[in-house]
């Protein structure tokens, strides 16, 4: 590894958030020497707890995060937030109406704030947040709250090996509920129904809570729903309490810590393989040729696929 | 390629749509003969224009792809539907409410719906979604509407190869904005502001058309806004034609063939090693033996995935 990386991780060590804030761009941008600095790295995590918190864009993550992180933050915890949302106030998505402020936590010291950009960045998104989670945990966060919207597929596999998952719906988005069905539900923790002074927030709570009954028959644990009105800081005490609580009582789910590093292990895997097909598949314009052979009708994609992937079967991790 | 293959084959071109269905079950679960069979299939496709349709969580999309899928058809076309949305009808998503009724398209015997599970698959998503289209396009095909929810990255790189992608909003969603413009504003070839009878419709229309203001400045055309009331099949005309419109003058986008014919490329090879990592890595509990050795602390995770990945990295496309 070169001095540049054991200069980083070393005042890492001492606590400067600038070579933290370093680190996570290089490993992010995979730049040589990563994975050395990764390993130096490794054995000063796994004390971080994570919380995800999922939605659909409007339902008040942010807010909630913010104030999460706050609460957290009084009880004597270090907090990390990585904002994978791309409409997130933290990563500079909100453009229109109200501009939620963000200062309430990200002016505590004790507060380290990340956005990741979810476009340009073609799979792979969760192990880079899974990356960042783990460099946050050896700088020594207690807590590393993950905020990402609940809709698509490689935004809810961000939250899946969290520690305590929150799903986030909101009274009069008819569809929340759909899409929540649709996605996220199994993987809930914890309900909060936020924006709660408004007037249809029991019915949500009793869709919800109908919805679990039918979950909870089957023999699944019923996750608690709980009210918060985030904006006013309403009913986040509550939610708080309840993290901490679960997150005690989740300490020995059996099995839990085996799928996360299998997780782990393959996600970084893939990420590896498609980072250097990307790069190096170009290289001496082959994919270029490859392309003109397939607009030319010389070949179709399927050949030459088989033909790129063939020396590779017989060395898959199988044997 | 074996006799089971060919015979589907044969049934397809036929235009068997049981053949049809098979074919794609097969190709999603990439059943053994699969490459052979889309080798086969691949000279019959090149024909067929993609629309994609995305927008948030209960902008009305489903509704929208059924009447736009429903007129085509009256001007003589020949229909696929592919939705790729959770909370879509067509994929039995709806579980709340209203459940609209898609009777009128899927009745119909020149058009076929597939709907694609989002979960379970995760990455490559973009990948089956083509593939799908691809065995579509060459069943003869003229119009393959793809429906999806266009918040996540995997599902926004579904749409982005499509011929025109067609992005939905309804007034009184404040954040749908903030959604589109973070992850899905740059691809748009049409703007639809659903729901129009809203009374902030008109005020929807003015936020997107001063955003492309913006964007027009910087030299890029400028997508036309269509306002519609799906359920009342308002303003799908208008919509339809100026789709057909666009379709034509796209004709011959310089590049545009070279860089989904790569896109292909690249979705095929990481399919396919992704699969391949995630059936084979466990053969002989290898895998298996790895987390272990993480969870006992023997070895930490990027010694391992170096382990793996080294004797590939020579065999990658770069020579």
């Amino acid at each position: 590894m070169n001095a540049k990386w054991t200069k980083l991780i070393d005042d890492m060590k001492t606590g400067s958030v600038v070579a933290l804030s370093k680190i996570i761009t290089r490993v992010e941008n995979r730049e040589p020497g990563w994975m050395e600095a990764m390993k130096q790295i490794y054995p000063d995590t796994g004390d971080a707890k994570l919380i995800g918190i999922t939605g659909s864009p409007g339902a008040g993550k942010s807010t909630l995060t913010n104030k999460i992180g706050g609460l957290l933050v009084d009880r004597g915890f270090k907090i990390g937030i990585i904002a994978v949302d791309p409409s997130s106030p933290f990563s500079g998505g909100a453009i229109l109406g109200d501009r939620i402020r963000m200062t309430d936590v990200s002016d505590l010291e004790s507060v380290f704030v990340r956005s990741m950009a979810t476009r340009g960045t073609l799979g792979g998104l969760n192990q880079s947040a899974r990356d960042v989670a783990k460099i946050m945990d050896a700088f020594g966060k207690d807590y590393i709250i993950i905020e990402t919207v609940g809709v698509g597929q490689d935004e809810v596999e961000v939250v899946k090996t969290a520690d305590i998952v929150i799903v986030v719906c909101v009274p009069g988005q008819g569809d929340s509920i759909q899409a929540i069905k649709a996605g996220i539900m199994e993987i809930a923790d914890i309900f909060v129904v936020n924006k709660a002074d408004r007037e249809d927030a029991e019915q949500l709570v009793m869709d919800i809570e109908s919805m679990l009954e039918l979950d909870a028959a089957l023999g699944k644990s019923k996750p608690p729903v709980i009210k918060t009105v985030a904006t006013k800081g309403e009913g986040i005490l509550d939610l708080v309490d309840k993290i901490l609580d679960l997150m005690t009582s989740f300490g020995s789910k059996p099995g839990w810590e085996e799928e996360r590093i299998r997780v782990e292990l393959i996600g970084l895997v893939e990420k590896e393989l498609l980072d250097r097909i990307k790069k190096n598949w170009n290289k001496n314009g082959r994919l270029d040729k490859a392309v003109r052979q397939v607009l030319d009708q010389e070949k179709d994609p399927y050949s030459i696929v088989q033909q790129v992937i063939s020396p590779l079967i017989s060395l898959l991790p199988e044997d």
